[in-house]
């Protein structure tokens, strides 16, 4: 159920400009330490593109266009806390649609309390997300709307890391995620512009197959 | 250091505006209670107006307007989290500007991991915010963005009770402050429409000059 966008021009221009900007970050040398404890050669934080007005619009318009494209019924646009409000803001506006925005934790008790805006049953929405790792997140903000009685057609995000564990849960939860880009493309396009070696790609593909076991030494960094 | 636009027709129709869609509700007879445990007649919730196009289109471009008109000097946008996030961007892509965000809490240590976006020493911004109370919440925001070496130009609001508080609050922070929409200009609608009556406006005037004490009994909530 997640694919990522068809045109390979777009995917690659949207790696690269998150590339130059700094919003993603690679280092194999000394890699980051992820909350969940994780060693990871990559850190991600799109977030930074709201700053650069060319990246945002970019972004928007890929993310609009990808929605009329595989959900033209949309009705209304939620954006997934915190990180998704900004674009996904954006992009209704862009659409003229409704916007709707779904916090990580209810403000009191019971579901309902983590959506913000107009709560309207049978709505058709489509979720914004900013960056999808396990899928954990947007998943439970899909589980509040469906418990609000939206109609969820899919999500729409700017980055996927490409991993199992969110294939699995998006496929579980039965809900379709376009990404513009992902981790594969990234590490093309990472390649393509000489941030990284032929060597560097089979480290990084590593990660990618058993995040929670890698190391930096390829020894102990093989998929077991 | 707090003014409310000098064009009443626009702080008129945002008044009417979210009087409509329910945004802003007022109940005499059955006040509502805030977090902070005062009775209210008022209850303000502006995210609902992102859930409608129109509305959300009209407030961007006042607030648009209002800060090229008093912060010609702008350089970059920042919403206060979370309710300021969605317009903020909005105003940051209808002006063509870098975007940020100031969380309400720190993710970990220091107040420069409240700020999300590109950090940008003397970059001269504007904040976004959605409704001034005290102006608390908006002033930390601010006071962490200052703390980043940003230039804080000032603030615009949609709306404000118009506490005295807020006017001292922003006057020792030396912060202006620009509201599309306030108390009294609903007061003024509500009454227009039929909503409130005469008798009634003195009521929910005797709330503002006093809002911890208040109750909607004419006897007891005079100003003390």
């Amino acid at each position: 159920m997640i694919k990522i966008i068809e045109n390979q021009d777009q995917s690659h221009q949207i790696a690269k400009m998150l590339l130059n900007i700094g919003a993603i970050q690679l280092s194999l040398q000394k890699p980051f330490v992820w909350s969940s404890g994780w060693n990871s050669p990559i850190y991600c934080d799109n977030r930074l593109s709201l700053s650069f007005p060319e990246v945002r619009s970019y972004i928007k318009n890929l993310l609009a266009e990808q929605i009329k494209l595989n959900y033209p019924e949309v009705e209304a646009i939620a954006g997934v806390a915190t990180a998704g409000i900004p674009q996904g803001a954006l992009v209704a506006e862009q659409l003229g649609l409704p916007f709707l925005y779904v916090r990580s934790k209810p403000k009191g008790h019971g579901m309902e309390n983590m959506i913000e805006g107009k709560i309207t049953k049978n709505q058709q929405v489509v979720l914004i997300e900013d960056l999808v790792s396990t899928g954990g997140s947007s998943l439970k903000a899909a589980q509040a709307l469906k418990e609000a009685e939206f109609k969820i057609l899919g999500m729409v995000a700017i980055f996927t890391y490409g991993f199992d564990t969110a294939r699995q849960n998006f496929g579980e939860a039965n809900i379709p995620l376009v990404c513009l880009s992902d981790y594969n493309t990234l590490i093309e396009e990472a390649l393509q512009q000489g941030i990284i070696s032929e060597k560097e790609v089979e480290l990084l593909k590593g990660w990618r197959e058993n995040p929670a076991a890698w190391t930096n030494d390829p020894q102990k960094s093989k998929v077991v």
